[in-house]
């Protein structure tokens, strides 16, 4: 199928969806979206293109959006998406601060499914001190994507929280991760040697729907719905009384559903003390959710970052018992994105029929470290395919797709791998499990009335 | 501001948002876009109209697709969008099954902001018994949304699982949630007295950004990435060898990270058995998680329902603590839903300053029952709003804002509510309130470059 047929059907899927959804057989959207009898079955299988005119149209109607009706482009229907360096120096750009050069930008593999805008950047701006003031530095003002740093070279990194800023020097293969919004720089230590990082940012849960909820919302809505996870705000008493106000659940009421005196109820909904486990489940049975609910999570980050230094980073072997296929050292994160694994791959074999396959259900972006071009096999709907990859290409990798790796001339190749999870949440994966048999086919690609 | 000009800012910033997360300056945007120099700014700040041909070419130009840059249209500026009935009976259509008349249907308060599809339907088939496989039933194939309804009159209730059918005689004031894809039908038992439902369907996390990344990954990964809760499926292990795969962690790795010995971290990983508290602690700790992240939802359906009998539903009064401006009736529900909740709320007050405001972070639709008409107040961006629902009027209320009812002209008016959780998960909720100071404004609308 070409990309621009799948696109065709799954607009076309969107449409019966959507249709569906208002409850509307052919007859009724032909009569109501003003199409010609009979056509409207072509809109939904794909073989009429829906335009936009009928996008807009369809969006005065119903009561949806333009975007509801709009699929997402396929642009790695092998599975991997690899760019070439050669692709990356073309995008070469250099940005200025103050009027001077500051930094070299290019573009790395980014893919339409997934939130990643990974940048290589080459430090133009040289300092000789450590002093987070430094009047050479200039700041950003910060910026929505929260950003995963791998650092290559002497590179100083400055950050700013509460309006304290911070510097800390950094050498090849130390990385940071960091929340949105606050102001940060780099610069390099000497001119000497290449001075660089991969600025890995991406959206997370912070794009898409969500923005666009809350960007009709507004401001005064949004800061009523942000819950912080500041220290000593993290007692569970804030979810106790979010699911309160859900289900217009009293004092009196929960703690008859409980068992839990009133008085303890009211200092647990309080915030004031944590509830013991019995206390968590009962709580939680009363206000017909699960224990996971009413607990918080918890952030590593000080001063809005998580560094991690090469020197004191962990790393094991793996597959393990014995097979080595690959060193793994494990790089920043934090809890408060579980779903978010930063790792450096250390390729111990040559053969790739002895390495073993890498598969997980996050999107993955590789980029290949170091000096060594990697060979890359991987498995897609049945085809097997395989790639040299030299030093400074990169590739988007779909979730649940099994990647290899093996030295491609000798060698010992280094792969940076940064996964994420994208609009397919925990909440998304339960839910798609619990469909009725059948469910996920239809739900994918919806195809025919909710009736015959 | 008129709401055209609201989505045209809100566009705008959307295109600012890209080319900032794109690290693109006005020029580079200009240049890459075929856009006359100077004019990037006005396409951001809303002068210029994002149009259609701009977006086509910014999803070509560009990884990105064209509904990453349509926002939501705003139908409720006031906070509330009413439904009035003779609107609802202006939308009556009757659907017919294998040829006959079946249902009619009618539309109540939607908005574009929320995945309500709320519709009113009456039973046009009279069945004299309560035999699931009763042939004068007609069914359908079950629908992508999940399903609240409420029962008004003698309405047999049929549902089919795992192909089993089932019938449940309803009696007005029950209520039934059920999961995605399970068929169903309704029927009148009597012609003598009207046999009604409100069906409020929504889409929760299954629509929006899910259907679209699933509709590309296609039916094989999306049927890896569901996690069953079937019975049994239900310890944290599947989560645990989860996470272990998103960080390529070993066996050996985790039990040196959490000091749990190698042979009980396979054990545990295996899911054969279930870690105590403490396990589940050093587990979060080593994986780099939450507590919450390693626990799975309940879910209390039955066969893929959770019916709610009106004669055993919990009733409480609201506020509570002498205060009783509503009595509060609990109506169907599940856990594995924890952000949906059906309330019916019989107003006991004639007066609405001695009534008391709700409040929630959920979207709110409600739907006037009975025969008595309901004053609803809500105050909105500073201003106080005043109406007069009657029967069968129904309403869309936004998150946070505050409506108080009560009895508009004697009488005991009774409203059905039915609060969903819209694309702002507990998550984005943690998300926007660890932000750097200023991010709020910034996430909300991005009105600039990511530095000065």
């Amino acid at each position: 199928m070409r990309p621009e047929e799948g696109f065709a059907r799954r607009a076309g899927a969107l449409l019966r969806a959507a249709a569906n959804d208002l409850k509307r057989d052919d007859e009724n959207a032909e009569r109501e979206l003003g199409l010609e009898k009979g056509t409207f079955a072509q809109y939904a299988d794909g073989r009429r293109p829906v335009d936009w005119e009928l996008m807009r149209r369809a969006a005065q109607t119903w009561p949806l959006n333009e975007r509801d009706l709009l699929p997402l482009h396929d642009d790695s229907p092998a599975g991997v998406r690899i760019m070439r360096q050669e692709e990356s120096r073309a995008s070469s750009r250099v940005l200025s601060r103050a009027g001077e050069p500051y930094y070299e930008y290019r573009d790395t593999a980014m893919s339409r499914i997934a939130s990643y805008r990974p940048e290589w950047i080459r430090m133009l701006r040289v300092v000789d001190d450590n002093e987070p003031e430094n009047p050479l530095v200039q700041w950003n003002r910060g910026h929505l994507l929260y950003q995963f740093t791998y650092f290559i070279g002497p590179v100083n990194y400055y950050y700013r929280w509460d309006g304290v800023s911070h510097c800390v020097p950094m050498e090849t293969g130390d990385s940071v991760w960091g929340l949105p919004f606050a102001p940060h720089s780099f610069a390099a230590r000497t001119s000497a040697e290449p001075a660089c990082i991969l600025a890995l940012t991406y959206g997370g849960s912070l794009v898409g729907d969500a923005q666009r909820e809350l960007a009709v919302l507004g401001n005064a809505a949004t800061q009523a719905l942000a819950v912080p996870l500041a220290e000593g705000a993290r007692l569970p008493g804030a979810a106790i009384r979010s699911f309160m106000d859900a289900g217009a659940v009293t004092v009196a009421e929960l703690a008859d559903r409980t068992g839990i005196s009133p008085r303890r109820t009211e200092e647990l909904a309080g915030g004031s003390v944590s509830p013991d486990a019995k206390e968590l489940a009962l709580l939680a049975t009363g206000l017909g959710v699960s224990v996971r609910d009413l607990l918080l999570p918890r952030s590593g980050t000080v001063d809005g970052v998580s560094v991690q230094h090469a020197r004191d980073a962990r790393s094991w072997v793996w597959p393990g018992d014995g097979a080595t296929a690959y060193r793994i050292t494990r790089l920043a994160g934090d809890p408060l994105h579980p779903h978010t694994s930063a790792l450096q791959v250390d390729v111990l074999l040559d053969d790739v029929e002895q390495a073993a396959p890498l598969t997980t259900y996050q999107h993955q972006y590789l980029y290949v470290l170091g000096d060594d071009p990697v060979g890359l096999r991987w498995e897609f709907a049945g085809e097997r395919f395989e790639y040299t990859l030299g030093p400074g290409d990169s590739a988007y990798v779909r979730p649940q797709v099994p990647i290899t790796f093996a030295a491609a001339r000798g060698g010992r190749p280094r792969v940076l791998l940064l996964r994420i999870s994208g609009a397919v949440t925990p909440e998304v994966r339960y839910a798609v499990g619990t469909m009725a048999a059948g469910g996920i086919d239809r739900y994918v690609a919806e195809d025919r009335l909710w009736y015959s």
